[in-house]
């Protein structure tokens, strides 16, 4: 059976019905780069989030938290960049507040309808004539077209070097539905919901309840299988919006086109997570690891995310190494039990351990394959049933230098 | 109360009376540094060892278990480097077979008093012609001056840029009594021992029992609180040989001297702990994190190792940028609960946030602190008594030009 839904490759998060965007540059960041922006639908939209398992939590998380506690429906997103309004105290959740308030009333929506996010530098306290002159000119930049995608798009990125975006479109009940994402995050990526800033639109119907459930299923598999550095970001947070506007019954799990609808998320989240690992700060290239016959699929997940996550595999991949013993490593301290006698590696196609011995494979064609932009590290375990995927990307004398002067 | 035992600068694994030790290029090693050492008592030593957690160990720690089993005393000590012949199969456990037999032979002991061990690439088959020509003149090297503890430091070493060594002098029933240990270790650096090679030498009388205990208990707060990169090794392994040959009563828990013994050891043992962090692969400097006002030592220890094992903090530490946003940010991930409202932070004496909050410091004062080569980071969670320190090193350039061609 094929995929039950289309890939729209010129999609974004405007191209759902109900939905405009845009963005602007209100003077957060030191260069002229857009770095406030927003997502605004024309109804109120079923609307589901997940955050950052990172105790110290952001007060623009909260502030969302609290407004989707109220009726579990949104008008309005709004972002910015530059600054991540963490650990900034009493005066961070008071800016916060005002942004929700101002945008709210820029628009003209109450303001528990308004999710608020942020990120950027801990630590310091937003320039807040710069974002109230930001979000008083915003209403007039938002566009149901391309172009609006594009600029919240841009607004939403900090070191990233590229812009994030997918879509699919799909039938529910014979009406054309479409799902769109936009995501921004390069650094302090790592699995747990605490990667990046998300954002989806569909014109799907569906309750805030199962639209709730089912981004956090996804979430699982897709955002929370990347990792760029093991850093467990303060200010992570998915939000999904569904207008309903395509027209169709709302879905439920009973509902014929239900899993087609998640199949679609999942692509959306999947697509968005994979470009978050590609563009991972300094990185040359994609890493995915795949772990299958693992005891359990939780097993898996925790194996695929210590590869993923081990800098010597990252460094290696840079360096176009083969370096399997790095991986082999990798398994043995994920903390979940393999048999140390039957573990099968390939990278690519290329065979390189098998029942857990070495095999003589042809340097060349390895340095070749490994050269790429993309590189799978495919691990079999023969130990059970369970399997998983993980992302993530190499690490570079990049990551360092960017990394080394973040702050000043 | 002072410390009871005397720092030895000049001290080595052959200060202690009864040891012998040497090193030689045998071949293993591209370069012509020595690449084979051992350590010999003249006496069979109680002995003891504490193995890496990888489910993936090296042969060598096999063959040592099995020599530790028969009766808890060693001879020897047997070391390469250049190559870890882990995941080497059958041939491997045969290749470590034999080097304990033939150096067992050369010198003359029953093979079961003899450990075998060692570090470099995975994967690869032990070149046991070169092996077997270093055992059999390894015996005419072998001093118990401290030019054979300089060169059994030097065969054990990989992409170490420094031999690691340390040794104090302490009383036990009014007799003079040294504890002296080695070390080595740059990458594949973290904590669950399974760190690096460390051996560690003392003429003190003590049952290979107890020993094992104070080896375990000391570990958990010195080897086992360093990380360089985070990746848990297939080969390391920390052996101690105990000569009794001091003179002094046999130590047990309840001798009047036993502390001073474990302070001894602790010294010691931390130290090369710190040795190895320091040295970490393309390190310029030593992060020491200090955790204190955790719910448990567990607590704290966890945090301390969250924090020293953040890419981010110590591609910070590298750059010197004053950044404990990413301090906050990996205490919030470290899994144990903290108060979030009550966590202060300091760099060296520089306070940078204080119950929860930011405070203004110098940055230029922070700037010359950070560019110093031994950073401190402390945090006071005052959220209870716990404490811990963890040691790493600084994420930079040439961490990842060491790494991305390692073996090729």
């Amino acid at each position: 059976m094929g995929n039950r839904y289309e890939i729209v490759p010129s999609g974004g998060v405007t191209t759902p019905k109900g939905f405009r965007a845009g963005g602007l540059h209100c003077g957060l960041k030191k260069t002229d780069r857009h770095d406030l922006g927003a997502i605004v639908c024309e109804v109120p939209a079923a609307a589901a989030a997940v955050y950052t398992t990172n105790l110290f939590q952001a007060a623009p998380l909260q502030v969302t938290r609290e407004s989707l506690a109220e009726e579990g429906k949104l008008r309005a997103i709004l972002v910015n960049s530059g600054n991540a309004n963490a650990c900034t105290g009493r005066q961070g959740e008071d800016d916060a507040r005002s942004m929700r308030s101002q945008i709210a009333e820029a628009i003209g929506v109450p303001k528990h309808q308004v999710a608020v996010a942020s990120t950027g530098v801990i630590g310091e306290l937003l320039k807040m004539d710069c974002v109230s002159s930001g979000i008083a000119a915003l209403p007039g930049r938002l566009r149901s077209d391309d172009q609006g995608s594009e600029d919240f798009c841009q607004a939403i990125l900090t070191t990233d070097l590229v812009k994030k975006t997918a879509c699919v479109k799909l039938t529910i009940d014979g009406r054309e539905v479409y799902i769109a994402g936009a995501a921004k995050g390069s650094g302090m990526i790592h699995p747990n919901m605490a990667t990046m800033l998300g954002f989806v639109t569909t014109d799907a119907a569906i309750p805030a309840a199962l639209l709730q459930e089912l981004l956090r299923e996804t979430t699982d598999v897709t955002f929370n299988m990347i990792t760029v550095d093991g850093d467990t970001s303060t200010n992570d947070m998915l939000v999904a919006m569904a207008s309903g506007l395509a027209g169709g019954g709302e879905l439920s799990r009973g509902h014929a086109d239900f899993a087609a609808f998640a199949e679609g998320l999942r692509y959306v989240c999947g697509e968005l997570a994979k470009a978050i690992a590609r563009d991972g700060e300094g990185a040359t290239k994609l890493i995915e690891t795949t772990v299958t016959g693992a005891r359990s699929d939780e097993d898996a997940r925790a194996i695929a995310k210590t590869i993923i996550g081990s800098s010597l595999v990252k460094s290696a991949a840079f360096g176009a190494d083969a370096n399997w013993g790095r991986i082999i490593a990798a398994v043995g301290r994920a903390g979940v039990p393999v048999d140390v006698n039957t573990v099968d590696i390939r990278l690519g196609d290329i065979v390189v351990l098998e029942q857990s011995r070495p095999v003589a494979f042809d340097e060349d064609a390895a340095l070749a394959y490994l050269k790429g932009d993309t590189v799978a590290i495919r691990v079999d375990l023969h130990y059970g049933e369970g399997q998983a995927v993980a992302w993530g990307c190499d690490l570079t004398y990049d990551y360092v230098r960017i990394n080394a002067a973040y702050r000043t």
